[in-house]
Protein backbone atom coordinates (compact mmCIF):
# COMPACT_ATOMS: atom_id res chain seq x y z
CA UNK A 1 0.00 0.00 0.00
CA UNK A 2 1.09 3.43 -1.11
CA UNK A 3 2.24 5.15 2.45
CA UNK A 4 0.53 8.57 1.64
CA UNK A 5 -2.87 6.70 0.29
CA UNK A 6 -6.03 6.95 2.88
CA UNK A 7 -7.61 4.65 5.17
CA UNK A 8 -10.92 5.02 3.55
CA UNK A 9 -12.15 1.28 4.21
CA UNK A 10 -11.44 -1.04 7.11
CA UNK A 11 -12.27 -4.51 7.06
CA UNK A 12 -11.93 -6.32 10.57
CA UNK A 13 -12.14 -10.17 10.77
CA UNK A 14 -13.47 -11.82 13.92
CA UNK A 15 -13.76 -15.29 14.89
CA UNK A 16 -16.98 -15.35 17.37
CA UNK A 17 -20.19 -12.53 16.51
CA UNK A 18 -20.16 -12.52 20.66
CA UNK A 19 -16.73 -10.97 20.44
CA UNK A 20 -17.88 -8.70 17.48
CA UNK A 21 -21.41 -7.47 18.74
CA UNK A 22 -20.69 -4.09 20.49
CA UNK A 23 -18.57 -2.95 17.32
CA UNK A 24 -21.25 -4.07 14.73
CA UNK A 25 -23.69 -1.82 17.15
CA UNK A 26 -21.36 1.31 17.98
CA UNK A 27 -20.73 1.63 13.80
CA UNK A 28 -24.70 0.60 12.97
CA UNK A 29 -23.62 -2.09 10.78
CA UNK A 30 -25.68 -4.66 8.50
CA UNK A 31 -25.98 -7.73 7.29
CA UNK A 32 -24.17 -7.93 3.49
CA UNK A 33 -23.20 -10.29 1.11
CA UNK A 34 -21.07 -12.75 2.13
CA UNK A 35 -19.71 -16.41 0.22
CA UNK A 36 -20.74 -18.84 3.01
CA UNK A 37 -19.82 -18.90 5.40
CA UNK A 38 -17.96 -15.75 6.03
CA UNK A 39 -20.67 -13.36 7.50
CA UNK A 40 -19.89 -9.66 6.40
CA UNK A 41 -21.73 -6.30 8.46
CA UNK A 42 -21.21 -2.85 6.93
CA UNK A 43 -22.30 0.58 6.84
CA UNK A 44 -22.80 2.71 3.93
CA UNK A 45 -20.38 2.13 1.02
CA UNK A 46 -18.97 -0.56 3.32
CA UNK A 47 -16.44 1.39 4.77
CA UNK A 48 -16.02 -0.46 7.70
CA UNK A 49 -16.89 -4.03 7.28
CA UNK A 50 -16.71 -6.64 9.70
CA UNK A 51 -16.35 -10.13 8.76
CA UNK A 52 -17.30 -13.25 10.56
CA UNK A 53 -15.91 -16.96 10.67
CA UNK A 54 -19.95 -17.81 10.39
CA UNK A 55 -21.06 -20.80 12.38
CA UNK A 56 -20.77 -25.16 12.14
CA UNK A 57 -24.16 -26.28 10.68
CA UNK A 58 -23.33 -29.25 12.53
CA UNK A 59 -22.76 -28.03 15.80
CA UNK A 60 -23.85 -24.45 15.77
CA UNK A 61 -21.09 -22.80 17.06
CA UNK A 62 -18.69 -20.08 15.63
CA UNK A 63 -15.87 -21.75 13.34
CA UNK A 64 -13.28 -20.68 15.56
CA UNK A 65 -9.68 -21.80 14.79
CA UNK A 66 -7.06 -21.16 11.48
CA UNK A 67 -9.12 -22.73 8.54
CA UNK A 68 -11.94 -20.05 9.01
CA UNK A 69 -9.97 -17.54 9.80
CA UNK A 70 -8.34 -18.31 6.57
CA UNK A 71 -11.19 -18.27 4.59
CA UNK A 72 -12.93 -15.40 6.15
CA UNK A 73 -9.73 -13.23 5.18
CA UNK A 74 -9.82 -14.33 1.59
CA UNK A 75 -13.29 -13.45 1.14
CA UNK A 76 -13.32 -10.48 3.05
CA UNK A 77 -10.13 -9.09 1.04
CA UNK A 78 -11.99 -10.61 -2.41
CA UNK A 79 -15.35 -8.96 -1.57
CA UNK A 80 -14.92 -5.82 -0.12
CA UNK A 81 -11.29 -4.66 -1.09
CA UNK A 82 -10.52 -2.56 2.28
CA UNK A 83 -6.95 -0.54 2.56
CA UNK A 84 -6.27 -2.19 6.41
CA UNK A 85 -7.18 -5.33 8.20
CA UNK A 86 -7.67 -5.84 11.61
CA UNK A 87 -7.59 -9.05 13.82
CA UNK A 88 -9.97 -8.69 16.88
CA UNK A 89 -10.85 -11.39 19.19
CA UNK A 90 -10.04 -12.72 22.35
CA UNK A 91 -6.83 -14.53 23.44
CA UNK A 92 -4.70 -16.03 26.57
CA UNK A 93 -1.55 -13.56 27.62
CA UNK A 94 1.85 -14.55 29.49
CA UNK A 95 1.88 -13.68 32.96
CA UNK A 96 5.79 -13.70 32.75
CA UNK A 97 5.43 -10.61 30.25
CA UNK A 98 2.84 -8.49 32.65
CA UNK A 99 -0.28 -9.30 30.83
CA UNK A 100 -3.45 -8.76 33.03
CA UNK A 101 -6.73 -10.67 32.52
CA UNK A 102 -8.62 -7.91 30.49
CA UNK A 103 -5.75 -6.17 29.08
CA UNK A 104 -5.90 -5.10 25.41
CA UNK A 105 -2.53 -5.66 23.30
CA UNK A 106 -1.65 -4.90 19.61
CA UNK A 107 0.34 -6.81 18.20
CA UNK A 108 4.04 -6.02 17.18
CA UNK A 109 6.96 -6.98 15.11
CA UNK A 110 5.74 -10.38 13.72
CA UNK A 111 2.78 -12.98 14.09
CA UNK A 112 3.94 -16.73 14.24
CA UNK A 113 2.58 -20.51 14.77
CA UNK A 114 3.23 -22.87 17.85
CA UNK A 115 1.58 -25.96 16.47
CA UNK A 116 2.99 -26.21 12.95
CA UNK A 117 6.04 -28.32 13.75
CA UNK A 118 7.95 -29.51 10.36
CA UNK A 119 10.96 -30.90 11.12
CA UNK A 120 12.77 -30.46 7.44
CA UNK A 121 15.13 -27.75 6.06
CA UNK A 122 13.15 -24.67 5.39
CA UNK A 123 9.88 -26.48 6.31
CA UNK A 124 10.57 -25.70 9.93
CA UNK A 125 11.06 -21.90 9.37
CA UNK A 126 7.85 -21.85 6.88
CA UNK A 127 6.02 -23.95 9.79
CA UNK A 128 6.82 -21.50 12.64
CA UNK A 129 6.37 -18.63 10.14
CA UNK A 130 7.39 -15.15 10.22
CA UNK A 131 4.05 -12.55 9.24
CA UNK A 132 4.19 -9.11 9.24
CA UNK A 133 1.87 -6.27 10.44
CA UNK A 134 2.43 -2.69 10.49
CA UNK A 135 4.59 -0.94 13.12
CA UNK A 136 2.18 -0.34 15.70
CA UNK A 137 4.07 1.85 18.45
CA UNK A 138 2.75 5.04 17.43
CA UNK A 139 -1.07 3.51 17.28
CA UNK A 140 -0.26 1.23 20.89
CA UNK A 141 0.59 5.13 22.19
CA UNK A 142 -2.01 6.95 20.90
CA UNK A 143 -4.93 4.00 21.67
CA UNK A 144 -2.77 3.31 24.91
CA UNK A 145 -2.66 -0.38 24.98
CA UNK A 146 -0.23 -2.81 25.41
CA UNK A 147 2.13 -4.46 22.55
CA UNK A 148 3.08 -8.20 21.94
CA UNK A 149 4.16 -10.82 20.07
CA UNK A 150 1.26 -13.31 18.75
CA UNK A 151 1.61 -16.91 18.32
CA UNK A 152 -1.13 -18.96 16.56
CA UNK A 153 -2.34 -22.56 17.20
CA UNK A 154 -5.92 -24.46 16.96
CA UNK A 155 -6.22 -25.15 20.38
CA UNK A 156 -7.79 -23.42 23.17
CA UNK A 157 -5.54 -25.47 26.07
CA UNK A 158 -1.37 -26.01 25.19
CA UNK A 159 0.59 -29.12 25.58
CA UNK A 160 4.19 -28.91 26.62
CA UNK A 161 5.48 -28.28 22.83
CA UNK A 162 3.08 -25.72 21.85
CA UNK A 163 4.60 -23.66 25.00
CA UNK A 164 8.24 -24.44 24.17
CA UNK A 165 7.14 -22.68 20.85
CA UNK A 166 5.56 -20.11 22.31
CA UNK A 167 8.71 -19.05 23.92
CA UNK A 168 11.22 -19.30 21.59
CA UNK A 169 9.21 -16.88 19.89
CA UNK A 170 8.88 -14.27 22.52
CA UNK A 171 5.61 -14.55 22.42
CA UNK A 172 2.96 -12.19 24.32
CA UNK A 173 -0.41 -13.40 23.38
CA UNK A 174 -1.88 -16.98 22.25
CA UNK A 175 -4.56 -16.73 20.02
CA UNK A 176 -6.51 -19.30 17.34
CA UNK A 177 -6.29 -16.87 14.55
CA UNK A 178 -4.14 -14.17 13.71
CA UNK A 179 -1.38 -15.94 11.94
CA UNK A 180 -3.73 -17.28 9.11
CA UNK A 181 -5.03 -13.62 9.30
CA UNK A 182 -1.89 -12.63 8.90
CA UNK A 183 -0.96 -14.70 5.68
CA UNK A 184 -3.95 -14.05 4.29
CA UNK A 185 -3.13 -10.45 4.25
CA UNK A 186 0.36 -10.99 3.13
CA UNK A 187 -0.25 -13.06 0.40
CA UNK A 188 -3.05 -10.51 -1.01
CA UNK A 189 -0.74 -7.51 -0.18
CA UNK A 190 -2.70 -5.87 2.87
CA UNK A 191 -2.04 -3.93 5.77
CA UNK A 192 -2.60 -5.55 8.55
CA UNK A 193 -3.27 -5.03 12.43
CA UNK A 194 -4.02 -7.46 14.98
CA UNK A 195 -5.60 -6.75 18.47
CA UNK A 196 -6.54 -9.07 20.93
CA UNK A 197 -7.57 -8.95 24.68
CA UNK A 198 -7.10 -11.62 27.32
CA UNK A 199 -9.70 -13.80 28.56
CA UNK A 200 -7.20 -16.03 30.67
CA UNK A 201 -3.20 -16.63 31.76
CA UNK A 202 -1.33 -19.46 29.70
CA UNK A 203 1.46 -19.92 32.46
CA UNK A 204 -1.57 -19.15 35.43
CA UNK A 205 -2.06 -23.04 36.15
CA UNK A 206 -6.01 -22.86 36.13
CA UNK A 207 -7.38 -24.61 32.97
CA UNK A 208 -7.80 -22.40 30.08
CA UNK A 209 -11.36 -22.97 29.82
CA UNK A 210 -12.55 -22.08 33.09
CA UNK A 211 -10.78 -18.87 32.76
CA UNK A 212 -11.71 -18.60 29.12
CA UNK A 213 -15.44 -18.57 30.32
CA UNK A 214 -14.89 -16.40 33.35
CA UNK A 215 -13.58 -13.74 32.03
CA UNK A 216 -14.69 -13.34 28.09
CA UNK A 217 -17.59 -10.66 28.90
CA UNK A 218 -14.87 -8.63 30.54
CA UNK A 219 -12.14 -9.30 27.97
CA UNK A 220 -14.97 -8.64 25.13
CA UNK A 221 -15.96 -5.22 26.54
CA UNK A 222 -12.46 -4.35 26.64
CA UNK A 223 -11.29 -5.17 23.13
CA UNK A 224 -14.53 -3.46 21.61
CA UNK A 225 -13.87 -0.16 23.35
CA UNK A 226 -9.98 0.08 21.91
CA UNK A 227 -11.39 -1.53 18.91
CA UNK A 228 -13.94 1.32 18.51
CA UNK A 229 -11.13 3.64 19.29
CA UNK A 230 -8.56 2.38 16.76
CA UNK A 231 -11.07 2.18 13.87
CA UNK A 232 -12.09 6.17 14.72
CA UNK A 233 -8.22 7.05 14.92
CA UNK A 234 -6.67 5.40 11.89
CA UNK A 235 -9.92 6.34 9.72
CA UNK A 236 -9.58 8.60 6.85
CA UNK A 237 -5.47 9.00 7.71
CA UNK A 238 -2.95 7.81 6.19
CA UNK A 239 -0.62 5.02 6.14
CA UNK A 240 2.25 7.12 6.81
CA UNK A 241 0.00 9.12 9.71
CA UNK A 242 -0.77 5.55 11.89
CA UNK A 243 2.82 4.30 11.36
CA UNK A 244 5.35 7.13 11.84
CA UNK A 245 3.32 10.62 11.64
CA UNK A 246 6.68 12.08 12.56
CA UNK A 247 8.37 11.66 9.58
CA UNK B 1 -24.85 -33.39 -6.07
CA UNK B 2 -27.17 -35.52 -7.74
CA UNK B 3 -26.73 -39.18 -8.42
CA UNK B 4 -27.40 -39.45 -11.94
CA UNK B 5 -24.82 -36.71 -13.02
CA UNK B 6 -21.63 -37.69 -14.95
CA UNK B 7 -18.56 -36.92 -13.19
CA UNK B 8 -17.21 -34.67 -16.18
CA UNK B 9 -14.51 -32.32 -14.14
CA UNK B 10 -12.50 -33.55 -11.87
CA UNK B 11 -10.42 -31.46 -9.21
CA UNK B 12 -7.29 -32.86 -7.22
CA UNK B 13 -5.63 -30.57 -4.57
CA UNK B 14 -2.31 -31.37 -4.01
CA UNK B 15 -0.07 -29.92 -0.84
CA UNK B 16 3.26 -30.38 -2.90
CA UNK B 17 4.29 -30.14 -6.37
CA UNK B 18 6.65 -33.13 -5.81
CA UNK B 19 3.52 -35.26 -5.31
CA UNK B 20 1.97 -34.41 -8.21
CA UNK B 21 4.01 -34.27 -10.65
CA UNK B 22 3.62 -37.70 -12.36
CA UNK B 23 0.00 -36.93 -12.50
CA UNK B 24 0.26 -32.90 -14.37
CA UNK B 25 2.49 -35.28 -16.69
CA UNK B 26 0.28 -38.67 -17.70
CA UNK B 27 -2.53 -36.08 -18.63
CA UNK B 28 -0.75 -33.82 -20.26
CA UNK B 29 -1.91 -30.97 -17.64
CA UNK B 30 -0.87 -27.35 -18.59
CA UNK B 31 -0.41 -24.53 -15.82
CA UNK B 32 -3.61 -22.64 -16.25
CA UNK B 33 -5.18 -19.24 -14.59
CA UNK B 34 -5.11 -19.75 -10.06
CA UNK B 35 -5.36 -16.73 -7.40
CA UNK B 36 -2.00 -16.26 -6.00
CA UNK B 37 -0.81 -18.87 -4.40
CA UNK B 38 -2.74 -21.88 -5.39
CA UNK B 39 -1.09 -23.16 -8.93
CA UNK B 40 -3.98 -24.79 -10.91
CA UNK B 41 -2.81 -27.33 -13.88
CA UNK B 42 -5.44 -28.34 -16.49
CA UNK B 43 -6.15 -30.12 -20.12
CA UNK B 44 -8.61 -29.01 -22.49
CA UNK B 45 -11.83 -27.30 -21.43
CA UNK B 46 -10.51 -28.62 -18.18
CA UNK B 47 -11.45 -31.88 -17.51
CA UNK B 48 -9.22 -32.66 -15.04
CA UNK B 49 -7.35 -29.99 -12.90
CA UNK B 50 -4.97 -30.49 -10.66
CA UNK B 51 -4.47 -27.58 -7.83
CA UNK B 52 -1.44 -27.21 -5.78
CA UNK B 53 -0.84 -25.20 -2.49
CA UNK B 54 1.86 -22.99 -4.19
CA UNK B 55 4.70 -22.26 -2.69
CA UNK B 56 5.96 -19.77 0.47
CA UNK B 57 7.65 -17.01 -1.32
CA UNK B 58 9.82 -16.36 1.92
CA UNK B 59 11.32 -19.89 2.72
CA UNK B 60 10.79 -21.06 -1.03
CA UNK B 61 9.20 -24.95 0.63
CA UNK B 62 5.59 -25.61 -0.66
CA UNK B 63 2.83 -24.47 1.38
CA UNK B 64 1.92 -28.04 3.37
CA UNK B 65 -0.68 -27.64 5.82
CA UNK B 66 -4.55 -26.95 6.85
CA UNK B 67 -4.33 -23.26 6.04
CA UNK B 68 -3.09 -23.74 2.52
CA UNK B 69 -4.70 -26.33 1.93
CA UNK B 70 -8.05 -24.36 2.73
CA UNK B 71 -7.40 -21.80 0.43
CA UNK B 72 -6.29 -24.02 -2.30
CA UNK B 73 -9.87 -26.71 -2.24
CA UNK B 74 -11.50 -22.72 -1.89
CA UNK B 75 -9.86 -21.70 -5.52
CA UNK B 76 -10.13 -24.57 -7.16
CA UNK B 77 -13.96 -24.54 -6.82
CA UNK B 78 -14.30 -21.14 -7.06
CA UNK B 79 -12.74 -21.13 -10.50
CA UNK B 80 -13.16 -24.74 -11.79
CA UNK B 81 -16.33 -26.06 -9.80
CA UNK B 82 -15.14 -29.69 -10.56
CA UNK B 83 -18.14 -32.52 -10.06
CA UNK B 84 -15.65 -34.13 -7.10
CA UNK B 85 -12.82 -33.46 -5.22
CA UNK B 86 -9.56 -35.47 -4.54
CA UNK B 87 -7.23 -34.55 -2.09
CA UNK B 88 -4.05 -36.64 -2.75
CA UNK B 89 -0.97 -37.02 -1.10
CA UNK B 90 1.63 -38.22 1.66
CA UNK B 91 0.46 -39.28 5.25
CA UNK B 92 1.73 -41.24 8.41
CA UNK B 93 0.37 -44.27 8.88
CA UNK B 94 -0.29 -46.81 12.02
CA UNK B 95 1.62 -50.45 12.21
CA UNK B 96 -0.98 -51.40 14.40
CA UNK B 97 -3.38 -51.27 12.01
CA UNK B 98 -1.85 -52.77 8.97
CA UNK B 99 -0.08 -49.90 7.19
CA UNK B 100 3.11 -50.52 5.85
CA UNK B 101 5.38 -48.16 4.31
CA UNK B 102 4.17 -47.38 0.20
CA UNK B 103 1.02 -48.54 0.78
CA UNK B 104 -2.06 -46.42 -0.46
CA UNK B 105 -5.10 -45.78 1.14
CA UNK B 106 -8.33 -44.34 0.38
CA UNK B 107 -10.21 -42.79 2.84
CA UNK B 108 -13.52 -43.81 4.54
CA UNK B 109 -15.84 -43.18 7.29
CA UNK B 110 -15.08 -39.54 8.15
CA UNK B 111 -11.89 -37.33 8.19
CA UNK B 112 -10.99 -35.79 11.55
CA UNK B 113 -8.55 -33.11 13.36
CA UNK B 114 -6.26 -33.97 15.63
CA UNK B 115 -4.76 -30.96 16.59
CA UNK B 116 -7.78 -28.80 17.39
CA UNK B 117 -8.39 -29.40 21.02
CA UNK B 118 -11.35 -27.24 22.48
CA UNK B 119 -12.65 -28.19 25.73
CA UNK B 120 -15.62 -26.04 25.86
CA UNK B 121 -19.01 -27.40 25.20
CA UNK B 122 -19.80 -28.40 21.08
CA UNK B 123 -16.22 -26.50 20.84
CA UNK B 124 -14.49 -29.95 21.49
CA UNK B 125 -16.79 -31.64 18.83
CA UNK B 126 -16.36 -28.53 15.95
CA UNK B 127 -12.34 -29.13 16.74
CA UNK B 128 -12.13 -32.64 15.99
CA UNK B 129 -14.74 -32.23 12.93
CA UNK B 130 -16.38 -34.88 11.64
CA UNK B 131 -16.25 -33.98 7.79
CA UNK B 132 -18.04 -36.23 5.29
CA UNK B 133 -16.52 -38.17 1.97
CA UNK B 134 -18.68 -40.48 -0.36
CA UNK B 135 -19.08 -43.91 0.50
CA UNK B 136 -15.38 -45.38 -0.83
CA UNK B 137 -16.01 -49.66 -0.68
CA UNK B 138 -16.89 -49.90 -4.60
CA UNK B 139 -13.95 -48.11 -5.32
CA UNK B 140 -11.44 -49.33 -3.17
CA UNK B 141 -12.43 -52.94 -4.10
CA UNK B 142 -11.82 -51.75 -7.91
CA UNK B 143 -8.85 -49.87 -7.52
CA UNK B 144 -7.33 -52.68 -5.29
CA UNK B 145 -6.30 -50.60 -2.01
CA UNK B 146 -6.58 -50.31 1.85
CA UNK B 147 -9.51 -48.37 3.19
CA UNK B 148 -8.48 -45.84 6.33
CA UNK B 149 -9.85 -42.89 8.44
CA UNK B 150 -7.91 -40.10 8.33
CA UNK B 151 -6.62 -37.89 10.68
CA UNK B 152 -5.22 -34.06 10.36
CA UNK B 153 -3.29 -31.76 12.29
CA UNK B 154 -0.39 -28.98 10.92
CA UNK B 155 2.76 -30.78 12.18
CA UNK B 156 4.39 -33.60 10.44
CA UNK B 157 5.45 -35.03 13.93
CA UNK B 158 3.61 -35.23 16.96
CA UNK B 159 2.93 -35.27 20.42
CA UNK B 160 1.34 -37.97 23.05
CA UNK B 161 -1.80 -35.92 23.06
CA UNK B 162 -2.13 -35.80 19.23
CA UNK B 163 -1.67 -39.68 19.44
CA UNK B 164 -4.11 -39.97 21.64
CA UNK B 165 -6.82 -38.22 19.50
CA UNK B 166 -5.77 -40.03 16.74
CA UNK B 167 -6.20 -43.14 18.60
CA UNK B 168 -9.70 -42.36 19.77
CA UNK B 169 -10.75 -41.48 15.98
CA UNK B 170 -10.01 -44.57 15.48
CA UNK B 171 -7.62 -43.24 12.30
CA UNK B 172 -5.24 -45.45 10.25
CA UNK B 173 -3.42 -42.29 8.61
CA UNK B 174 -2.15 -39.05 9.74
CA UNK B 175 -2.03 -36.48 6.91
CA UNK B 176 -1.83 -32.37 7.16
CA UNK B 177 -4.36 -31.48 4.60
CA UNK B 178 -7.60 -33.82 4.31
CA UNK B 179 -9.57 -32.29 6.53
CA UNK B 180 -9.31 -28.98 6.14
CA UNK B 181 -10.04 -30.08 2.43
CA UNK B 182 -13.60 -31.89 3.22
CA UNK B 183 -14.47 -28.55 5.48
CA UNK B 184 -14.51 -27.15 2.13
CA UNK B 185 -15.84 -29.16 0.04
CA UNK B 186 -18.78 -30.20 2.80
CA UNK B 187 -19.07 -25.90 2.49
CA UNK B 188 -19.50 -25.52 -0.94
CA UNK B 189 -21.57 -28.85 -1.52
CA UNK B 190 -18.55 -30.97 -3.53
CA UNK B 191 -18.47 -34.70 -3.14
CA UNK B 192 -14.83 -35.46 -1.70
CA UNK B 193 -12.03 -38.45 -2.10
CA UNK B 194 -9.26 -38.83 -0.27
CA UNK B 195 -6.11 -40.89 -1.02
CA UNK B 196 -2.77 -40.78 0.63
CA UNK B 197 0.01 -42.97 0.29
CA UNK B 198 2.44 -44.23 3.41
CA UNK B 199 5.70 -42.40 3.58
CA UNK B 200 6.36 -43.23 7.46
CA UNK B 201 5.04 -45.82 10.32
CA UNK B 202 3.41 -42.73 13.07
CA UNK B 203 3.90 -45.44 15.95
CA UNK B 204 6.92 -46.77 14.48
CA UNK B 205 9.61 -45.61 16.48
CA UNK B 206 11.52 -43.84 13.92
CA UNK B 207 11.71 -39.53 14.22
CA UNK B 208 8.93 -38.86 11.07
CA UNK B 209 11.24 -36.75 9.30
CA UNK B 210 14.10 -39.11 8.39
CA UNK B 211 11.11 -42.02 7.43
CA UNK B 212 9.71 -39.16 5.70
CA UNK B 213 12.72 -38.88 3.42
CA UNK B 214 13.24 -42.02 3.34
CA UNK B 215 10.17 -43.19 1.57
CA UNK B 216 8.91 -39.71 0.35
CA UNK B 217 9.52 -41.02 -3.54
CA UNK B 218 8.24 -44.56 -3.30
CA UNK B 219 4.95 -43.60 -1.81
CA UNK B 220 4.60 -40.67 -4.45
CA UNK B 221 5.35 -43.41 -6.89
CA UNK B 222 2.33 -45.87 -5.57
CA UNK B 223 0.20 -42.84 -5.19
CA UNK B 224 0.22 -41.73 -8.71
CA UNK B 225 -0.25 -45.22 -9.87
CA UNK B 226 -3.06 -45.67 -7.65
CA UNK B 227 -4.51 -41.82 -8.30
CA UNK B 228 -4.33 -42.39 -11.85
CA UNK B 229 -6.41 -45.24 -11.83
CA UNK B 230 -9.15 -43.87 -9.88
CA UNK B 231 -9.20 -40.55 -12.33
CA UNK B 232 -9.49 -43.14 -15.19
CA UNK B 233 -12.29 -45.38 -13.25
CA UNK B 234 -14.54 -42.04 -12.20
CA UNK B 235 -13.99 -40.45 -15.11
CA UNK B 236 -17.58 -39.91 -17.30
CA UNK B 237 -19.33 -42.51 -14.60
CA UNK B 238 -21.95 -41.08 -12.56
CA UNK B 239 -22.06 -40.72 -8.82
CA UNK B 240 -24.11 -44.04 -8.56
CA UNK B 241 -22.12 -45.98 -10.73
CA UNK B 242 -19.13 -45.11 -8.34
CA UNK B 243 -20.44 -45.27 -4.90
CA UNK B 244 -23.04 -48.61 -5.37
CA UNK B 245 -23.36 -49.59 -8.70
CA UNK B 246 -26.07 -52.49 -7.85
CA UNK B 247 -27.72 -50.36 -6.53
Amino acid sequence: MDLNNKIEKIGIVFAMKGEALATIHHFNLERINGNYPVELYGNAENKIVVSLNGTCSFTGVDNVGTQAATLNTYVLINEVNPDIVINAGTAGGFAHSGAKIGDVYIGTNRVVYHDRRIPLPKFDEYGIGNYGLINTDYLAKQIGIKQGIISTGNSLDYVDRDLQLMKMSNASLKDMEAASVAWVCQLLNKAFIPIKSVTDMVDGGIPTEVEFKANFNLATKNLNLKLIQLIDFIYQKTMEEIVSPEK
